[in-house]
């Protein structure tokens, strides 16, 4: 049972989704020990906020000091003291119970399924991209990738009503996304010296960073959801001459994550492969780690 | 003699500089065969338009088609059939003529000699920073390499009146920047874990890629002038994680160089190393290669 301090809450974990990055932790990404699992839905137990109490919450992972330098420029998600749940400090999802800040948690609407409000914190990932970057309805957008993350940046990108290209691998990529209305392509099938205003990475794959890079435009935006576990080698002077602007691109927020699940303009139904138990958790991780085909849930209660 | 097409003037050059990018070209970048040279100040003999003659001029070094989809959004420098003056496809300024495109010509101020208005390329090339990037003056910044381009862009970015450090190496480089007013360290003097908003990296050398990185504060941005030979490894997921913003850099408005030099806002003259004839051209770029302490000049007449 963990520990609650004075402005967390103690929370009764429902649901847990696996990502890729559980799987890097347990390859010894961050070098963290504990427990992981950071995509949650689950029940407040206990917590100072009387209002929390018995509310059923998401969670915001990043839990920041509040008083160092990125703190108060607003940028919590950066503070140099974080703990991050499940993957750096803090004990994660993949448990009967967890503490988060308050200040972290989203009570999920009622009409959102638990299996739905899952995939706020990677929905949050995806509304990091329009968050940071303007892309206009006019704009001509690459996207390599179409995995668990891949497809809910897909839809994301569609709000835009930008001109989308997906570049999927497997059948089962283009069959969700032709279900959210969103065609895609085999790598292929990209005409060679077609270009883009902006590309985004999210495939995990090296290979697809000069991809990427060739298929950009002049003074175009290549936006990096990717971690690759090693350095890769970079043509830098492309990217000078050209006058490409890189973003890297990390967690996102809850608030219109959980707004786009709600009113049913992202779908994330489909992307659920498996469902396990918390006692079947190895199991579950071996499929994740085979390549299921979505995301692999571990369900508490 | 250069060929004069309709819509270009003919130009007698009367000094050209040698810049690091010529120093490459020698050694195969860009497989150019030509006459190099990009940095110049002449007078105008020849032109359609009358009131361009006889007048002293620099000129911008990209010479655009005017049609494609990149001077179609005002983005000539990117044009996708552009020669470049003394780079690609187009003879430059080692000579005793030129040609370039009427648009591309800017007239000299009288007030300033031909050395002065030499530097206006890459003065132009150091105010693309700010012309693409808001640089505050509340925020911290960190120049990598106080060279000839570097020292330039020292002194634009003096101007935003933002917490400047410049990170030079060798003495006449600081004696230089303390003229203009501006304090330089030594790499060694920098403290770790001192991060900036922004980094320039303007050095020329490839480690001075991570040392940039490394002295960036999460969602700061790192400002690309060099162009190095080869690939460069790079560590992408500290790029992500720390959500860093990396904007390729090259060249730049010749409107504000010519203003800046005017009103001596930009000091240039104590850059000058050396002063050539263009029968001495070999010397000229042998004395470069070797590591002049400022800018080798060829004066034609």
């Amino acid at each position: 049972m963990p520990e609650r301090k004075p402005g967390e809450s103690l929370i009764k974990v429902i649901l847990s989704g696996i990502c890729r990055t559980d799987i890097e932790i347990t390859r010894g990404y961050m070098n963290y020990t504990g427990i992981p699992g950071h995509e949650f839905t689950g029940v407040v137990e206990e917590s100072d906020n009387s209002e929390l109490i018995g509310k059923r919450v998401t969670g915001e992972i990043n839990c920041p000091c509040g008083i160092c330098a990125m703190c108060r420029i607003n940028q919590g998600k950066h503070c140099f003291n974080r703990t991050t749940l499940g993957i750096f400090g803090r004990n994660g999802a993949f448990a009967e119970y967890l503490v988060l800040p308050d200040e972290c948690l989203h009570i999920i609407p009622e009409h959102l399924s638990d299996e739905e409000a899952v995939f706020t914190e990677p929905l949050a990932a995806a509304f990091e991209i329009t968050d940071s970057v303007h892309i206009k309805p006019t704009d001509e957008v690459l996207l390599i990738g179409a995995g668990k993350l891949g497809s809910l940046i897909a839809q994301v990108l569609k709000k835009t009503s930008c001109k989308l290209t997906v570049m999927a691998k497997h059948k089962n990529q283009s069959d969700f996304l032709k279900e959210c209305g969103i065609d895609s392509v085999y790598p292929d099938q990209i005409p060679h010296g077609k270009i883009f205003d902006y590309a985004v990475e999210s495939s995990g794959v090296p290979a697809s960073f000069n991809l990427a890079i060739e298929h950009l435009r002049p003074r175009g935006t290549l936006i990096m959801k990717s971690t690759y576990h090693n350095n890769i080698k970079v043509n830098i002077s492309a990217l000078v001459v050209n006058e490409v602007r890189l973003i890297g691109s990390r967690c996102g927020p809850f608030a219109p994550a959980l707004r786009a699940l709600s009113d049913g303009s992202v779908k994330v139904k489909p992307l659920i492969s498996d469902v396990y138990t918390l006692d079947e958790g190895l199991k579950a991780f071996e499929h994740a780690v085979k390549g299921a085909k979505g995301k692999v849930i571990i369900r508490n209660c």
